[in-house]
């Protein structure tokens, strides 16, 4: 069925190469439909856990923030765009260009802010996280899970492909003591929007965050939505209900990095049979991340979810801004690595990296007004 | 353009032909996306003003009771379907047939609950509508429009074209409080769920609900946002957003009866360019109907915006809860009249009023668990 299917330059990938190019060559030419599940988690305003805003009480706009760029074109509940210390601007930037290119549809799903966002969301319940030091992280996961079970079903029924993604500052904290939880993970193995990964501190708060919780490493293998209630965040929850309502009827791109990764263990765990028709939709800077090792952690979730990248290099870009991606700033987020390569997907391979690096640059002066 | 175009017996036209016919050619055959925004005023818990609902309390759950069986097949706020006195099923079981037959997408707007719909919905930040009699029927009217229209230019993104619709009781009150604040309408031309229109409550309620908002007939020709802040519902201010902002990029299929000429109205006061790219899709039974007159109700809003209705008979149904439609009872809701219009343009003609019939009974019994 694959045979004589080749993966263009602009794309790799690691894993289960197979069921790669299955997927890839049954979407292949075709759109899909790209959302983005943004929430806050309190655990993203104690001091060094994220760098994704100025100032640790900052973090909570970041995902809100980063939705009404994706919907408006710019953002209203704060001033700017979504920026790391340093002015390196949200990996919104890439994301926005793909789905340009791609004229591929978006919807914003809001899982639990505590800011709320100034455009219209999907809602599903949620409320914000607390911070997971509390061992009560997540109020109803069941019922966000659900709620995103029938959202992916929703989106499932006219469209050949979903994407899901997520903004949410603190997630790879969570993500971490979710799968820690579950045992997938046994070691800080996550990544972080900073080059200077502050993994003594996260190791710290997801020890101490799992102790209050009463829970052991691997205890939560076979109840994962009791993992997500107890250290993870909203967004996990949602998003692994909208993977398996969708991943049924249609392969599904998980676009992100370590933070998705908790996301699809959850969702494995929920519901195997996801497995054959979903891949992690990601960055060359992710895969590359010396801080991080996400083969080694989609290898502990499961040996037949593979990860696709997008071989985007920001080296030659005449903004430090992007050029600080290759320096290890970002990396990921707000889906920029799935719907990159979703737009590779859709234009069956024509569009390249260069292409959407243009578009990148065309975008990022047009919103920080450079001429 | 419309030269040999010819529309189908299942189909029928009121007003400018013309136009009709060149909206329908140019989607003809393509498939569109279906939204039904949903709501509540407690304009409804007024004894006597509505029969959508066993008692004037229960109205409220009408509408979030449709939006759930629109995405789940069955509702969760409430036991059973919505139904009017005498058992009488809510018109949201033509709208899942005609959806089912042409495989539609569907999203749900929640402009505004006090019963808030057990299911992902799209949020426009709104809250749900006060008595008309306080004159101060909607929250921030301006931000439920403006919403509206940014939901508008997303769905129009990625679809040929928009059928907005409404579930909302006790709404063709407050559409007749916003078209006469508008002078748009003069007289109470509009319709009811139940063929004893309580005429004489709603036009005292109306003139009262006027009187204390300080607006006399026509007072808000020119600011359609102060009619329906006033005496509207949430339902109207976010659907007209809609209009306006889809239709500037793709055709869209007004799906209601009077409650969504009122709509029209907002829409068409507040950018007059949507006119020529929009129709009222509809239902024989709401255009026969004895005890209003939607024709005239459009004439008084533009010549240039004309009613598509499917010819749908229950006459011949072996269930009485559906012969009930053809003795005046529904007609009109849950965007049953536009659905089945969109249904049959999905297919370029072939389904016909009686395959959709069909589907209909197949729910029918399946919804009431009948052999």
């Amino acid at each position: 069925m694959t045979d004589g299917f080749e993966i263009p330059p602009s794309l790799s990938v690691k894993g289960n190469e197979t069921i790669a190019k299955e997927i890839l060559s049954r979407i292949w030419g075709k759109k899909g439909v790209f959302t983005c599940t943004v929430g806050n988690t309190l655990t993203s305003t104690i001091p060094g856990v994220s760098d994704a805003g100025d100032t640790p009480e900052l973090t909570l706009f970041t995902g809100p923030a980063d939705a009404e760029l994706l919907v408006l074109g710019k953002t209203v509940c704060m001033k700017g765009i979504p920026i790391n210390p340093g002015g390196i601007p949200t990996p919104g930037t890439l994301t926005i260009a793909a789905l340009n290119l791609s004229g591929m549809p978006r919807h914003i799903i809001n899982a639990g802010c505590k800011v709320v966002p100034n455009i219209p969301f999907y809602d599903v319940g949620g409320t914000y996280g607390e911070s997971i030091t509390t061992g009560k992280a997540v109020k109803d996961p069941e019922l966000l899970f659900e709620r995103g079970k029938v959202l992916g079903e929703l989106f499932a029924k006219d469209n050949n492909y979903l994407i899901v993604s997520e903004s949410i500052a603190g997630g790879t904290t969570t993500a971490m003591a979710t799968m820690m939880a579950m045992g997938v993970m046994r070691e800080n193995l996550v990544s972080s929007s900073s080059p200077k990964n502050p993994k003594e501190l996260k190791t710290k708060l997801v020890n101490s965050a799992l102790e209050t919780a009463g829970i052991k490493i691997g205890d939560c293998a076979k109840d994962p939505l009791r993992a997500v209630g107890c250290v993870g965040d909203p967004m996990i929850a949602v998003n692994a209900g909208m993977i398996v309502g969708a991943a049924k009827h249609v392969p599904v791109i998980v676009g992100g990095g370590t933070q998705m990764a908790a996301v699809i263990a959850v969702a494995v765990a929920m519901d195997e049979s996801v497995v054959g028709n979903i891949f992690q939709g990601t960055t060359r800077w992710l895969v590359n991340d010396p801080n991080s090792d996400i083969e080694k952690i989609m290898a502990g979730i499961h040996k037949d979810v593979p990860i696709v990248y997008v071989n985007m290099d920001y080296s030659k870009s005449p903004y430090e801004g992007l050029q600080a991606y290759e320096w290890g700033y970002i990396k990921e987020g707000v889906g920029c690595g799935g719907s990159s390569v979703a737009a590779i997907i859709a234009s069956a391979g024509k569009l390249t990296c260069e292409d959407i690096l243009d578009e990148v640059h065309r975008l990022y002066r047009q919103i920080l007004g450079i001429e």
